[in-house]
């Protein structure tokens, strides 16, 4: 083994510009050297980030278990790609390096005559697994298990499950934990490898095993999935189907995947644009700039419809307007600040709910709780608000209009942005739509009416 | 087992349930039932969700076993409050369940008083493991990691190495990995507890070990750490120090907390709370009060001067204003556009820029495609309020204007939302600072700039 000086990322970036630097002088040796002395991530990730030609390149060099690596990590475009013209033998070596639940995954978006002829290279049992997978949706627990997996007989002994293990172990994803099932394939129990090497040769499977089996089924959700594996610390989890038969099993490094991605999914429905795919922001620029324009416009719309009714808002206090232009230049410091406090608000209540099931008093103490947060915020905004206008514009009256329409608006905003997301999640609307936009828009509204009454109320009055 | 009939989310509440009626009807045989036939996991969760009064009740039946890992969960303050009773068997049994890596974690933020007397219920070995864990920043791998592993050395044979394990593996956080050490304790390889299986009993573990292995240092921070684990797919990661002696291990439940944590802060940080802390949340209603206030407050007095300087802009156009007070009716629309345009590119940069290491030409790439984004919803958006704009208010000057107005907006906001996450990158700053609140603020105020100079070229014109 190397000297270990360097931190990973350092390590990362000589290993990529060493492999750069071997294609471009077509040093045949070095590349293939730098490949056998790698680890496959690395080898994978050099591969996503190499320009086109390179990349090219690089697979050339790639053994069958290092294309499979790399051709598992890659869109179901750019897989057949480099897949397709392969030869019928490579073709079939390599797909026995893949994990059959990422065959799945590449096969759910790819043509239909594309998944036939992949079909046909697998035998008939893989091949039968294999459109089970595909008939689960994508995004439940059926959808990213795996079907290699090794389970035990309950009345084996531990003798027989070791030799069953040697013999088979190296073809399952997983061997840390086998789940026993019984004579019908039902899902029994688990027991840790550990378990088996500790417990002495003629026990049975049955008697060392625990009993009490978390599983999800087939259907669950994946973002409830991530949930269990994570609260649960758990390495794998079974997914039985309706009949209680174990059907699969989840790994966890799948499931680190989708608490990132369903992560991401949440980051960016707050920014307002929905169901944005991050894979496909590295194809060609123009069908990314489409798809990405496609995933922000609705949001966008709104927003207009949203500008549209502010400014009726406005239009119905022109007179206000006329009498004192300079109501319009504290416009956007109110609407900023309410929108500002809002998204702080929704913000926090999206990601509590997400985080946790809220009970009937919890919800009490969150809204409460932001009530009050609105509240002193408030204050304190206004405070300084007061004091910087009248130091700067010297108009008393207009200073005190803008300090209480900022407490009102911050008030109103922290209130409505607490409130929207867990009506919303109480009438089963996805809360992360409550997002930025929408929040903006909505405290908008509200705040410029909360002004311009204000003012009008207080203005007229004087003049 | 009982039979599977409730998905995961059912069988917990009802799990909660059938625990609260048993502590409120003083159940005391039912209550040890439950916990006895529960995962603990779920015994942990119902703890936390339960009031006070009821908390302290199921601890009282708690074994130590149980115990243990309800405590392991808890903030170092309500760790104190339910530890501290107990007699010193108990505790010192209790502890010999919890992992040095929690322990250290709830010893870190508790007074120097309770730290020493917590130590000092442990052995001399332990205690100086747990005072070295405590040595390392909270956030870095030496303060995550575990030193309970097992390590094999090079030159045992397998056979020895399976006996080795038999007597200690109960004890260890994890042995489905194992580090191989030489003589001096320097890290040479990986072996799994599946290839020692699989192996002929003679074979040395030096030569069925994987050198290459892939590691973190004991400073390498936490974020890095779980990229890596994600990447590499790996369920551990060992720990070494600056002479490469292996020094501890991650493991990957550990790992996907601060997946979560990490994305968690990010989201925050868009929304302008900094480094808001989710575990104060679960406290005191005033103490959390205060706290949330403290951490959003920050970012609202920035947008309180940018909301000022936003009104010094418009007070500079007051004659265009006072021209026409209907060109005040826009100003939310176009601020509340850019501001949405704005914060989407953001977001995406950030999020771009916390997934994957990019490349000049990806940042190339990046830039063109969002200004390509910005150049179409920028002319979709303007037509579209061109078009309303003439229908509703019949105005075709201000129509022109806002339209014209909104592209450039849009446009530019577009550009910022990109660019300022880059530089912040570049210039060693968190690009997740460029959250909704400093965007939001800067395009507010470019965008009035553009809306009113255009205004007044074109109404002082005419007029």
């Amino acid at each position: 083994m190397e000297k270990h000086t360097l931190g990973n990322k350092d390590r990362y970036e000589i290993l990529y510009n060493a492999v750069l630097e071997s294609l471009k002088n077509e040093d045949q040796d070095r590349t293939r050297e730098l490949i056998q002395d790698s680890h496959m991530a690395d080898i994978a990730k050099i591969f996503e980030e190499l320009d086109h030609e390179y990349k090219d390149l690089l697979f050339l060099f790639l053994d069958d278990e290092h294309a499979a690596y790399v051709l598992a990590e890659l869109s179901s475009e750019e897989f057949f790609e480099y897949y397709s013209p392969l030869s019928i033998e490579r073709k079939v070596s390599i797909l026995d390096y893949i994990a059959d639940d990422d065959i799945a995954d590449i096969l759910g978006e790819a043509p239909e005559e594309l998944k036939n002829r992949l079909i046909k290279l697998l035998d008939e049992e893989e091949a039968a697994e294999l459109t089970e997978l595909m008939g689960y949706d994508e995004e439940t627990a059926g959808g990213i298990m795996t079907k290699e997996f090794l389970s035990l007989e309950a009345n084996m002994t531990v003798l027989r499950a070791l030799d069953y293990l040697r013999e088979f172990a190296p073809d399952a994803e997983s061997v840390y934990y086998l789940y026993v099932i019984d004579n019908d394939g039902k899902l029994v129990g688990i027991v840790s490898l550990r378990q088996i090497i500790v417990a002495s040769p003629m026990q049975k499977i049955g008697e060392i095993m625990n009993e009490k089996v978390i599983y999800a089924r087939a259907d669950t959700d994946q973002e409830e999935v991530a949930n269990m594996v994570r609260d649960y610390d758990f390495l794998i989890l079974p997914v039985v189907d309706s009949e209680d038969v174990l059907i699969g099993i989840i790994t966890v490094d799948d499931v680190m995947d989708i608490i990132e991605e369903e992560a991401t999914e949440d980051i960016l429905k707050f920014a307002g644009t929905s169901e944005y795919d991050f894979e496909d922001y590295d194809d060609k620029v123009f069908s990314s700039v489409f798809y990405s324009v496609k995933s922000r416009l609705p949001w966008l719309i709104i927003t207009i419809f949203g500008g549209i009714l502010s400014s009726f808002v406005v239009s119905k206090f022109q007179n206000v307007l006329t009498l004192d232009t300079a109501i319009a230049f504290f416009m956007p410091l109110l609407a900023g600040m309410g929108g500002n406090v809002g998204t702080q608000s929704s913000t926090l209540t999206v990601r509590t709910l997400a985080l946790k099931d809220l009970r009937g008093k919890d919800v009490g103490r969150l809204i409460l709780q932001e009530m009050l947060v609105g509240l002193t915020v408030g204050i304190i905004c206004s405070l300084i608000i007061a004091v910087v206008s009248i130091l700067v514009n010297g108009q008393m009256i207009l200073s005190i209009i803008v300090a209480i329409a900022m407490f009102a608006n911050i008030s109103t905003a922290a209130i409505i942005g607490t409130l929207v997301p867990l009506i919303f999640k109480k009438v089963g609307v996805d809360p992360a739509v409550a997002s930025a936009p929408f929040i903006t828009t909505t405290v908008d509204i509200t705040g410029l009416f909360i002004y311009f009454s204000l003012a009008l109320m207080l203005i007229s009055r004087i003049s």
